[in-house]
């Protein structure tokens, strides 16, 4: 018998967005689809909707990220939620409290939903597994491991630009080791049927036995993006250029960068992704970044769009 | 002629929640009932009502605590107040201003509300002396002085899972020379006619003449918790063990530590609480703590019912 | 032919507050007429109206301050705003993010209101020449340059008190040097008509070609303060009295701090007003802070009025 995915409940719904690993395509496309119908409301002059009025959103942010609480707290407020902000770094943790207790303690105060951004990877399982049935758990980046709503509003990007995933060749390139960002978009490339994803990127800063993950290898840009229809860029973490693993921004931006002459070799009206903050001159040129086959801008429009469609799926009233 | 109590208006009203000390006991009495009725509002779809509907609420956190900040920015938003959280450390005092002109500022923004949590006793009350005549103080801890909303959760929670004080023996456990929590559950125990308050701690952790608060001193818990009804746990702070007050966590745990075997000296029925955060293994055991007899979440849910019944009979429309 | 104000749209109505300078007086008539209708509003019982309903106010804050960030938020919310509050020097910029990339994403985020703090002058003109054209910006303070919501609520303030502008006589003390404050405040009485307009500082603390702002020049307070309507003290930074533009606080203080004796030289209904926060005893004695003539605390409530005014004007449904 087949071991139930911890993220659904016994009719199959989602209960819990923790990773897009296991998810079956019809769920994937549900949040799609619901997303769409929240573009709209961004679009409108009251851009409100009551799905959560009442229901408490705490944002747990182990792990400092600014950019991505806010894009959760705007689709919890247009969602009507009470949000509540906690910065956990500086708080009970540092008083001797486990995480578990500490997350007993936000359950007791009648949260509804607990978004989660912590540094080890399987921090928003632990706490899925732990919470009361009705609490739900929205994975905002753990660790290595996984950041499904980035996931999901890519998806939803290329959706928008080029509609048919069957049809598609994707390239990934970058720091794939240390992305969870890469895990999530790989997962819900293949969940949602894209013949040929392709990764690109200097052996160091690849995982061992990336293939098994169902994609190609490339290390070279004009091989890997030959012909592609999207080009998703990942962040590189400046940490990494101080460590062994690379030899200067500069090497790295002359063999990986993304410039106008690299993106000729993908399809004329190839799309270029970039989850944010970018690098510019390290991971991508200035030009790229700013230029008409960029969709970075329209990624971060649709994050707000995919999030309130996962709050809301999971906890709407 | 007796002097008024400052937290009481012309009327014999609360205006202000300073302290649990003077408190007459229908005043209590009645924050309890009204808490009853915010319970049952948590359990709804839709946890919020309008009473504090246009009412600005500041939290003054002079003494940052994440914990307590929550809980209140949690019940006034189901009041459906607007809730500013200032964390006064970083803010104005640091370029000189002072402590009364921060609040005679924030009270010609029409603030209706202050709740202030400050490191030195009395804060709380010089603020309430200050204000304008609308708008209400609440203390969220002084110094070493009171926490009255801790204590009088505290005693919403006794209520319920023992209904009538005046059968009750309770036993406070700790460190009651430096804490907040156990005066103002002293004062509310007594207020409210429990019979038998004792209090259990090593002589160093003893304010003297602590008998005049209306107490039966022990230092031994098997004596100390015998047939007690409710065990009140304390949280021990951590800088204390460096100090030379305690010898060390091991030997205090040893001593004062509620496991289940010094439990079993209490009533079989007798409900574990504890304020948080618990420093599992120093002043509880994990199996305690977690176990059948232990309400210290239901503490926390109960929490937010008691704050919202403050808050919206001092200011509710 | 004219260069179009970069504050105003092609109908000349106001898109950005930046700064007052340029502003025509009917654009600021027509914000303190509108602000006068708010200041009811916060006497009412539910002090909210629905006019930013749905709006997402962004408090960019790339320079602490709470105090003005605080009455922008009680301002948003008032309007029924959703705000979210960025500490933008602990976010992406820490990551190397430029600043137009993290204005850009937060404007993808479908912004509708920048409110910008920066310790740069003119970052908030950067910002307004970049955004969308349907987000709106306001200056809450860049550099030495502008700070427009402070100039207009002392001009509100000076109204409530004195009605006529054309009538009046006015003199600003203190550190003009450094102070964006005062050149608001000059652009404003300017504008608005009143016909003499006086600085009060020593020679180190005044602008060189200050007199072609309009205003006269004194050095000594007692010539400077004679016969007039309105004194407006300025704060004295701490740093500069640490460096060599300033003998000492004590010094300073007794040549320019105003102190009841110096404030006699004045009309005897002359009003006394302060941006806060006070340096109590260095550029004001608390005997006139808190004094009859001080209007130092009724200008923060007009504040909420006039922040109101200015958003909803912007970017009111």
């Amino acid at each position: 018998m087949k071991k139930r995915n911890p993220q659904l409940n016994a009719n199959g719904e989602l209960h819990h967005l923790l990773t897009i690993e296991g998810l079956p395509r019809d769920i994937l496309t549900h949040i799609l689809n619901t997303a769409e119908s929240f573009v709209t409301v961004a679009e409108r002059e009251v851009k409100k909707v009551p799905l959560l009025r009442g229901k408490a959103i705490f944002n747990l942010f182990f792990e400092n990220s600014t950019r991505t609480r806010t894009t959760f707290e705007i689709a919890a407020k247009r969602l009507s939620a009470d949000v509540i902000n906690l910065n956990i770094g500086s708080s009970s943790t540092s008083k001797g409290e486990t995480l578990l207790d500490t997350v007993d303690n936000l359950s007791a105060m009648q949260a509804d939903m607990f978004v989660v951004r912590h540094a080890q990877s399987g921090a928003a399982h632990l706490i899925a597994r732990h919470v009361a049935p009705h609490i739900h758990v929205v994975n905002a980046g753990d660790g290595r491991h996984a950041h499904p709503t980035q996931g999901l509003l890519d998806m939803f990007t290329i959706r928008r630009y080029k509609e048919d995933f069957t049809r598609l060749r994707v390239a990934i390139v970058g720091d794939i080791l240390h992305s969870r960002v890469a895990r999530s978009e790989i997962h819900a490339l293949n969940v949602l049927g894209v013949p040929e994803i392709r990764v690109i990127a200097p052996k160091t800063l690849l995982p061992t036995e990336v293939e098994q993950l169902g994609v190609h290898v490339y290390h070279d840009m004009a091989q890997g993006l030959k012909d592609v229809d999207v080009v998703m860029m990942l962040r590189l973490q400046n940490e990494r250029m101080r460590g062994a693993l690379l030899p200067s921004a500069g090497e790295f931006f002359k063999h990986y960068g993304l410039t106008a002459d690299k993106l000729a070799h993908a399809k004329y009206d190839a799309i270029v992704m970039h989850p944010g903050p970018m690098n510019r001159g390290i991971e991508i040129d200035s030009g790229v970044a700013d230029g008409k086959q960029s969709v970075i801008l329209p990624q971060v429009t649709f994050g707000i769009a995919v999030r309130m469609a996962v709050m809301s799926i999971l906890a709407g009233n």
